[in-house]
């Protein structure tokens, strides 16, 4: 039974799916905020705020990290996700006016990210929030407000906030490079190449939900702006599957955690075709040296030929927007996997919506 | 029988039993080095290079995350894991005359940070190789060379270089404040303790091995410096005990993961007695909550009222240098674990001392 044939007969997860459904419609809603983007970015470079502090946690955390990438990339500008817990435990902020700070959360109510941006911007940031909810206690604590736009989400776990995030931070690096327009008009055909994807996905990911209902542990790997789909891949099985799922850049695999597989410690593997494949493609030699199990997607993923499992992606506009597609298998995965064991991925036991721990 | 007992009976681990007891004699080693750590230091604020770029994998990078709270905390200077992938791969890197860069790797030879720092030198950073061989690329490549003088290491999971890393990035980073004396007299103290605490830990630490050789997964849990011990204690027992160990922060817990937690699925909290202790005691309770078994370590290990097994240790003069103490539980651990699993932790399968995967 197709995962669509499953939800019209109801169960858990017809929030999660729904809403890995709605994003399509979410990234173009995104687009509706594109002028406070542009603003945002022009104020960045009027105030020479070029290195760029990003603070989540969770799916904002892993947002975090592709917003290495798009600044990176895009405008050539450092950005790191900073440390929390220097700032809001350790009082030990630095003089911050050449910094932009974001802080990111779904639900602008992360104390600790809203505790970061008030002192952040009391040591001189410029100060960004980006939110679901620009109502929220974040976005009255930052200079200026980001709305993601993403409408509301009810699942526990984060899907279509998650690729708005990511969808917002590549808009407004590329603002900050002059380049808006072009990224704008890339994440409008990326929402249509997702749309009319999503239901071939749906029917390759449902053959690996009884399988992989067996193993406990797996490690995710991608490189460049894919570890940031490794690790919020990995979370969702963290927190809608309870497999220990662990998120490893393909060369840190290689520095020990290679040393745990075997034929029953399986590795989902995301395959760019970018600069950075050789060492994927190299990392999944090693992996299948070492008898695993082997899951190959994104855009390069016909190129881990070796693979038991290939879950092909089409290729962006933007190379750098592909991450916005190759999180989409993974969502599925989890829902079709959470089903086969009897989990609902609407909402893990021990987990709320809004997390409020510090 | 003692870890003592059973060396002396040969077997598999001697190596790396023999480096961990090393690590006190190879702390003062590094010692003798102090004039280089002062200058470079000196070099660091002469050329106003106090953006700290660390960059290194495996148990390095687990030492870079604690520079991040190194500099961070003495001379609040920001630090950051740079990604190797955009400078390395996509050619990206950024305009880098106020930036220092520090490679760290123990052979010198890993390929990636050695080119990332050629090509750092060439983008105009104070470039620094922080390695256990002097003589290797890395320090050619480099403008500066601190030796972390840990002496040769044979076990292929890392022990004394690492401690010596984390040591060395210290005492970089109190040079950095004009602090560099008082945080060598640490050193010294810090090296005293772990010779006199190291017989106690063995003893206390064996008990656990026989329980934990049934379970194939867990969470490492620490915060701000300690972070980073999370990080290598969950490396060992990937690498030497095949055990899909997970680092988190507590916070990071919280966000997702503490939904895969049950009573086969323990976890490992280290607790400082610092600011972020109330987040670790927040984040046991959690766990205790969720039926997991729970090994309390740290200095503050006994707030952890609820743990199952607690492995206290004692409190450095200086509260940033606990993370050398702290990982020694989880070093005898992955030891001991090893053993009783019939894993020999001196030469893991499919790992070479010097790993050359890009």
């Amino acid at each position: 039974m197709s995962l669509a044939d499953e939800i019209a007969t109801g169960g858990p997860g017809q929030q999660f799916l729904a809403e890995i459904r709605e994003q399509p419609a979410a990234l173009r809603a995104l687009l509706e905020h594109d002028a406070a983007y542009a603003s945002v970015a022009n104020a960045m470079e009027e105030r020479n705020a070029r290195l760029v502090r990003l603070v989540g946690h969770g799916s904002s955390d892993n947002a975090a990290s592709y917003g290495i990438y798009a600044f990176g990339l895009i405008p050539r500008w450092t950005a790191l996700r900073d440390s929390i817990t220097l700032t809001v435990h350790y009082d030990s902020g630095p003089e911050l006016a050449a910094s932009t700070v974001i802080g990111l959360s779904q639900s602008g109510r992360t104390p600790d990210v809203v505790e970061y941006v008030a002192r952040a911007r009391r040591n001189g940031a410029f100060t960004v929030a980006l939110t679901n909810d620009p109502g929220s206690e974040l976005a009255e604590t930052a200079e200026a407000v980001l709305p993601i736009g993403a409408g509301q989400e009810r699942a526990v776990a984060a899907t279509k906030t998650y690729t708005n995030q990511i969808a917002a931070l590549a808009l407004l690096a590329a603002h900050a490079n002059g380049d808006g327009g072009r990224y704008a008009d890339g994440l409008r055909a990326t929402a249509d190449l997702m749309e009319g994807h999503l239901a071939e996905l749906e029917r390759l990911v449902a053959p690996l939900a009884v399988p992989f209902s067996f193993i406990g542990r797996m490690f995710v790997i991608g490189r460049g702006p894919e570890y940031a789909t490794a690790r919020e891949i990995a979370l969702k099985l963290l927190e809608t599957c309870r497999v220990a799922a662990e998120p490893l850049t393909a060369t840190d695999l290689a520095h020990g955690p290679v040393a745990a597989l075997d034929s029953l410690f399986p590795v989902w593997a995301i395959a760019s075709d970018d600069a950075t494949l050789p060492t994927v493609v190299e990392a999944a030699e090693r992996i299948r040296g070492m008898g695993a199990t082997l899951v190959a997607s994104g855009v390069a993923a016909s190129m881990l030929g070796s693979a038991d499992y290939a879950l092909p992606l089409p290729q962006p506009p933007l190379p750098l927007l592909a991450p916005i597609l190759s999180v989409l298998p993974g969502q599925l995965f989890a829902l079709a996997l959470a089903r086969a064991k009897g989990l609902d991925p609407d909402s893990p036991r021990g987990l709320s919506k809004v997390t409020l721990a510090r």
